[in-house]
């Protein structure tokens, strides 16, 4: 899981330029989640209390990072981002190595449904999965963070990496079933009204690494 | 280094909630730069190259991923976020690892030259360095990527991750200058008008471990 918390004055949700809102918090903070391939379901407790606990704001007498979003009973607003999964060949976004979005979005919902037990469902926002959708961030400082899951953070994280950059080589040269998922996934993207001849042939051959 | 870059319908500035807009593009993207104790300035041209060339736009047919911010002539707004460089202790960030600021100014300020240099300078834009700001990102898609450093991303990463980290135990032991800088640097963000009382006793407390 890849993760980025960033402070929110103000944060809106809107299916396109100038179109509807369909999610809006106020004070809190903006969860963008990435999810790979190899990410599970026993990662998501860790997660979920770091982002309700990261002390991010400060206290009464001003004092900076000394309070966290639960601590002041501010709002959390999720976004699914799978291009944080993103790996630059040359110049060139791949995301082989993210969640492909039928498997990714049951994760997601499983995620969001431990950050509303952890804490109150009514404070926890969430836009639409895998929509294009135009989100409008008032970062407050800025404050902008990442969060590593704690797969990627425990000492291993040598051996992981290198793992992940060895199965993704045989990934590419094997065409394994996640990538063909990923192909199928492709169409994520085509709600995006600049896509305007965005057949499938185009967009999964640009996914192709 | 490490960067988040995300593709921006609009973006601005104002150096507080409602008040004056110091810095605006259209569509472009929006570089937050966090600038590390260990960065030099070799690393700058790599991530500069990278900025400019990333395929995060679609091309005039909706082909996504497939145009740069410069192969499309849009802008680019830069925003300093020490916070990038953030370790969690517990649930309690700490700034350690960040360059101190009368080190990293100068260090961002040649970025942004170089910046200016490899593409347009008029297309380059910029926030006001260690301010309290508001960001308001029109973030669009949303499409947020992370960038590290070329350090970062060579082989030896895994040795220079453990190096950081022991670094920074000797750091924390041994009260290095480094720290020492990092306590005069933080009244960075007295600015926040949220900081009331913000004492720098204070401020250089919560910074200790």
């Amino acid at each position: 899981l890849a993760l980025i918390i960033m402070r929110i004055s103000v944060l809106k949700l809107f299916m396109q330029l100038g179109g509807e809102q369909i999610s809006s918090i106020g004070r809190g903070i903006c969860v963008l989640l990435g999810i790979s391939l190899e990410d599970t379901h026993k990662e998501i407790e860790h997660m979920v209390r770091k982002i309700l606990n990261v002390r991010v704001f400060e206290d009464e007498s001003g004092k900076h990072w000394s309070k966290s979003v639960m601590d002041k009973q501010y709002e959390v607003l999720c976004v699914s981002q799978f291009t944080l999964q993103c790996i630059l060949k040359g110049n060139k976004p791949d995301y082989h190595m993210a969640m492909p979005a039928e498997q990714a979005e049951p994760f997601y919902n499983n995620f969001l449904e431990h950050l509303k037990k952890a804490y109150k469902p009514e404070l926890i926002k969430d836009g639409k999965f895998g929509a294009y959708m135009q989100v409008n961030i008032q970062n407050d400082g800025p404050v902008t963070i990442e969060l590593e899951s704690p797969a990627a953070t425990m000492d291993p994280k040598q051996l992981t990496k290198l793992e992940k950059q060895q199965q993704r080589k045989e990934k590419t040269r094997t065409k394994a079933p996640s990538e063909s998922s990923r192909e199928r996934n492709a169409p994520r993207n085509k709600d995006d009204p600049s896509a305007s001849s965005g057949a499938e042939g185009d967009v999964s051959s640009e996914r192709e690494p």
